[in-house]
């Protein structure tokens, strides 16, 4: 599992395309493992998924470039290569609430998760002894209503000399600045407590609470600038009935949050999500 | 099955009133089959429902409302008693789409829904031969936009000649007018394809599926004048995926509408469902 | 979707394979609409599904045998090439339970199944109404314990006479004979009224009830010689509680048989069942 | 809700049981909170859950028992009283795997388990890091082939020390002797990683992936003296498919079966689960 390329293509739908790529990765001796395509008829887009043995495989990787690039060009297509054993650096950010940074530190140390945390940044310094447990590098960088500025520019340094290539918010109780945000385009995974677009916004098991809903929910979503918005990767319901008070509407949901994001976090590290018209293709 | 009574009680909540309602029953020598209840404490309201056989019990129907009265109003109670041998009679509206309607009469027919069905309205021929199949009385009644008074007027008049208890909106693409509603105060159960407060209003699997969630829901709810506003009384949802284009939202969807309103329309006969602020307590 | 063709492929895996079908079918001017493979790493099997726009193939359905025969025998391949236009004739056979009949029958004339259903076959009479309702021919062919051979003689004969394709068991109550069952090598579905493996045989329902669990299921799957043994093309499950009675299992688990039958029957009309080593691969 | 009251009766089924026992607390002065029972009309069996709020309570707990056996001695009660501010005592028995430990000491750590958990035992020292985490003591106890009566006096004569009241086996690969679980009647929770009864015994994620089933499941139940065969707490299921190998299944079982196991132990701690003819029912 450690050593296979995956190719992602995003590029407008045309005739001989799934050939044109076969052949490519034929020339060079790709024995391929995986290949999960998507035609959306509405857009005319195309999107692919394929993954291969890289040691048998022919280009090395850093003339793959070169070599791919006049059938890109063709196609027209954005693409993007990765290395399964090139672990990809998350960083985890945290205010109180610690069940979904738990459950984040457990995959990891369990190796269900392949990727390097080189930081937990955290607005309260609560959650340090989880951090510890784990032996992840714990950063506290309070953030004040007047200081939010400089909390800002404080992390934006600390993500760039970890090389930082993703962030997770894990039940981070501060909105990022557009700014903030800009960074990381399409690489800040939030998880919000409801099923969206249902309760965007702040409280939302209290507002599912008063509804009187039956089910309720947690979304894992990209962060864009618009608040909830972003292209959702992940959501997932469970059953109440009235017999769950709102304290156990937020245990019960709890639960959903952590299996909800830690399962968006996964299919990222794994180059499984590819966007498109502000929503995702999850190719599992 | 067919012959017990069932009790239904919302009042605020004060000690004694398990005992107190227990001890009216015994004294008549009842045989208490199920009996739930629920404290909701923010607000301070019991809600209980409870069923017994009414073969052995010695008060009978029409003196029960003066032998309970007393009882009833020391504790300021709202209540409603029912007997399992006399079978609501419901009226199904329907317009094109038949899957609801398909499934209510298949239910009904099978014996699991305890109700007469004395008239399906329809502001459009289509689903006829549906009721010819089940026998049920069919009756066309165009609804035009300058003739929604008169249409409405002529559905009321149907309605209260035949008796009819409770009305189910099986896909009736009309909205119902306040003073319509108003004749059958939470007795009108609507079936919305989404999971409400998601998506309430048109279309909302085409805004489900440009919004690009990963789940999509029904909800069926009592009919208030706010639309799509009422209290819930069941919902649920199923996976979609991207391979699942708005032609298989919409088909999947119609297997979801019919689940959970003939859920809801079964526990409305069963004298499951509690209302109070604006939500249900079912009691299933 | 009516003018699309669909190649079933299942071999050894090699590489190359991918490249090699594609080239193939791009040679001939075909738009892949959807093109889903799998290698199981187990048993070094690769499985493919595509499916292109036929009306711009340049290959004519008589010529695409000859054509590809060479590809085939150079990889080894089992394959299987359909049309959608060409619409498969499936018989169903029922005895009394007739939810899933019903359920077949609306979903037939709601133009979700892409099949002709020639012919209803049963041990009953109890159906024929239904099969009325919906204009299919119903033939009654009783099945008396020393008349079995010659029920199935008529039976066999029937669908000879119609062509038919495969044979849907919509809880058919007669254990079908191994003769009987060679003549429809994967061609025959049945829905078993359990969670399979748990429970094959007899009352299922019963012994769950028994045994105190806390779901049911259905279970769609290929009828082999050996009884509730065959590879599962589907398979559901539904939350029970104390407050279900064995009847109420029953009436749950209807619903779940229809649905579970319902999706198998559609995977297997629209091409998506692959089998290996006595299981599915469901390209959905 | 830690100054709770809960009684557990089971008895056979009579006129008047809800009413007396009503009674009989409001004599006391008793807040009733919740009250659930249910009848098993099959059996004849009568079962009932009640909690108080203790606070107003006029009968002392040590005078409880000599007031309510008048009444249970006539209605042929078993019963059973149990305090919410008195925390049980729960015995962690653990092996290699730690999915389910991680799980149940985060849960209790976050206050969702209203136990005490005075030690961990477990036959490998791999877990022991967690335990400091939590700050639970570890005890290792190795278990030899030739050594398990020792091992099991040893373990014995620790919970009897700690005055353990039930066990919770997290993924414990040994089989306890009979004589053991003879110690802990219906207080022994074992998670089996399948959905039982199905894929009783050994290696049930192998059997699960070659029968070929679409959905994996999990199953917490009480440790009778027959493998996998006590009664059943609590399970669940995830749906799979064809893109997970045996790993996979593991990996995804392993979630299934902490958020089944760690279920089951919530609603042992709350006194929700009653046992009658080998199942039980769960007053959630």
């Amino acid at each position: 599992m450690t050593s296979t390329s995956i190719l992602l293509v995003n590029c407008p739908d045309r005739k001989g395309l799934v050939a044109a790529i076969a052949n490519f990765l034929v020339r060079y001796n790709a024995n391929i493992l995986h290949a999960d395509q998507h035609q959306d008829a509405e857009s005319g887009t195309f999107l692919m998924r394929v993954e291969w043995d890289s040691r048998q495989f022919d280009l090395p990787p850093d003339a793959f470039e070169s070599a791919f690039a006049p059938l890109a060009q063709s196609f027209n297509m954005t693409w993007q290569l990765s290395h399964r054993n090139i672990k990809p650096r998350m960083a985890i950010f945290v205010s109180r609430y610690d069940h979904c940074l738990a459950d984040l530190l457990y995959r990891y140390q369990a190796g269900e998760l392949h990727c390097e945390i080189p930081v937990i940044i955290s607005n309260h310094p609560d959650t340090e002894w989880l951090a510890n447990c784990y032996k992840i590098p714990f950063l506290y960088i309070p953030v004040e209503r007047d200081s939010k500025a400089e909390a800002e520019a404080a992390q934006l340094e600390t993500l760039r000399n970890l090389h930082i290539d993703f962030i997770v918010l894990a039940r981070y109780m501060q909105v990022l600045s557009p700014d903030f945000i800009r960074h990381y385009p399409n690489r800040i995974i939030n998880i919000h407590h409801s099923f969206l677009p249902a309760f965007h916004g702040a409280k939302p098991y209290h507002r599912a609470y008063e509804r009187g809903v039956k089910l309720i929910g947690a979304t894992s979503h990209y962060v864009t600038e618009i608040l909830d918005d972003g292209p959702i990767i992940e959501q997932d319901v469970v059953r109440i009935s009235h017999r769950d008070d709102l304290d156990d509407l937020i245990r019960r949901g709890a639960d959903l949050e952590k299996i909800v994001l830690s399962r968006a976090v996964r299919l990222h590290i794994e180059h499984r999500v590819l966007l498109y018209a502000n929503k995702t293709v999850v190719f599992d």
